[in-house]
């Protein structure tokens, strides 16, 4: 599955060029052209969809794996693995994508903002049971 | 493998209470006590390691998948998945975890912070190059 204007799409097609890390029938890393940091690398299935959601598990199993083998490849000691859903979380490109992103520094690297909330045990005792009758 | 002083290795033995959303063999999910947002759970391979890179990758697969069936199960439209390794990537509890953390509005959620930089081609390609030696 594949989208015509998606550019990460042309990238694995080669019509857009990259320097990429990592190839194999389901998978794709290369280096982000706008890093964060040295070695700031996006790890993507080839399968298209927006949302982590929508690609299927066996186009997922191998991203973890090659993310390791990159982040040890980089030598980054600190790293934040991420990945953005929805253009409100800060995802820039709708075709699925993790970030590695060194973390050398407090300056350079992922900046993350972390506004912490107090719901209690027992509203989260009733969430987990919402959540987990979804499931 | 597993460590005695592991928060997440205790709460994994049941040592210390969580609000399970998810069981198997190798992972577990619960929801976060201190949340960004609803919903903000946590997915964690039992094998007990610090950073991704010390994880198996056996132990990692089904990590995505089960992050995808509780972000579907919350029905988080915009949402992060986010691992973080080391302190000063901001990691607080020393056994791999992974993120799912809602971003229903701007307040709420993931802050992130994204200093991009812009080494141009040249560069990128030689570190390109480094890299892949190395993987």
């Amino acid at each position: 599955m594949s989208s015509v204007a998606c550019i990460f799409c042309r990238i694995i097609k080669g019509e857009i060029p990259s320097i990429k890390l990592f190839e194999s029938e389901k998978t794709l890393a290369f280096l982000d052209i706008n890093p964060l940091s040295k070695g700031h690398s996006l790890i993507i299935p080839k399968y298209h969809g927006k949302h982590i959601t929508d690609i299927p598990d066996d186009h997922l199993l191998e991203v973890l794996s090659v993310t390791k083998r990159i982040a040890r490849a980089v030598g980054a000691e600190n790293f934040n693995v991420l990945q953005n859903n929805g253009r409100i979380a800060h995802q820039m490109v709708d075709h699925v994508h993790f970030h590695m992103i060194p973390k050398p520094n407090e300056e350079e690297g992922l900046g993350i903002g972390w506004p912490m909330q107090e719901p209690g045990t027992e509203k989260l005792k009733a969430l987990g049971e919402e959540i987990k009758a979804k499931m």
